[in-house]
């Protein structure tokens, strides 16, 4: 494990050669890469939720609908899977032409918007405003972001 | 901010270290970047598309019936999810083992496709077909391309 | 193409710095590169069986539902996508962070589950459990590790 052998190397020491050899990662991206796995345990937690709420009210697969309370937790799982389809990337190409961690910051926003959204989408479906909007207005400014990015690095390399 | 900083630097003159302490993007990377981006904005404008039209049937979450029109943006909006999971990763695996400007030449197309698969299932479903080939061909190829990119930068490097 | 200039190359001879100056791959991110591919053929295979399905009992679209044949075939393409999001991600972030070979083996075993997954859920739904656990094991591994990798590199790196 290269890691054991790593871990005692002085901070700083290492350098971007030397991180390729061992084949890790850029020490940029380790703050998108972060952000990413908090939101996929975010998802991960959606999902247990869904499948806890099928067993619970014994629906069979492949139904998906039944009971209110398995329904929500369908769509919350769902809306999460749509969220992240954009985040992900968008996080990642932020990261990588603006600033990791801007880029990280905003995706820390976007993990606290969907948790707010899931609690509060699974006790009453009208109450997601606020947790929806916080996840998604990192999200746009990602995106948007990201292709200004995009464009100002292309122009500024010719 | 670091792009305000390099801006100013004579086209070309970048190198792929200095890229990398300034934590900016490969320059080859800016292809799929751009067109990973067009895509997502792609899928925002279905995803907004979708929001008003559940709006303005006043159909309530987390509902996923109950008026045709919404039922076609949700579909729209679904559909488009399941190709970007292919596409992005075909689109920058691709890029990287056969060529970036091919790649994101394939992208354009997959993105051209996928507007007019939006206006025109959202108009008849029947008339989806243009459309969903448009997109579904150019991510074939970026995939199956990835394939034989992969494998053969494999052999190439041993 | 570059890789037809690439391929006579001396094996172990092409170094980092070369295969950036061509736009390769780094030679780590061909494992990850390589599963990914491969997981998203699987789901290729789920699309197709789903549209194959929707054909073959004159569903029209947006119609979710119909026939018990396509409702699974949609639900195991539904579910495949839901495991991509988190698989894809969590597999080049283990790669990076601990190790792209153990990253793939994980990830073929992956591949397999979802394999057996389709399968077995096609012919009865209450038989999927083997391949879906299967699926999902190396994923939280994956996703786990991922998350112990960006912490420990962190670390080490200061």
């Amino acid at each position: 494990m290269r890691l054991a052998v790593s871990m005692p190397a002085i901070a700083g020491e290492k350098t971007a050669k030397h991180r390729r050899e061992e084949g890790l990662m850029e020490h940029r991206d380790l703050f998108p890469a972060f952000v990413t796995v908090l939101a996929l345990l975010v998802y991960f937690w959606n999902m247990m939720a869904c499948g806890r709420a099928r067993a619970r009210h014994g629906i069979l697969a492949p139904a998906t609908t039944g009971h209110p309370e398995f329904e929500r937790a369908l769509r919350i799982q769902g809306n999460m899977l749509e969220q992240l389809i954009v985040f992900i990337p968008a996080l990642w190409i932020f990261s990588l032409t603006i600033q990791p961690l801007v880029g990280a910051a905003l995706g820390l926003i976007f993990v606290l918007g969907r948790i707010i959204y899931s609690v509060s989408y699974a006790s009453d479906p009208a109450k997601r405003g606020l947790g929806y909007g916080l996840g998604a207005l990192p999200t746009v400014i990602l995106l948007v972001g990201g292709l200004v990015g995009v464009i100002l690095q292309f122009v500024a390399e010719g």
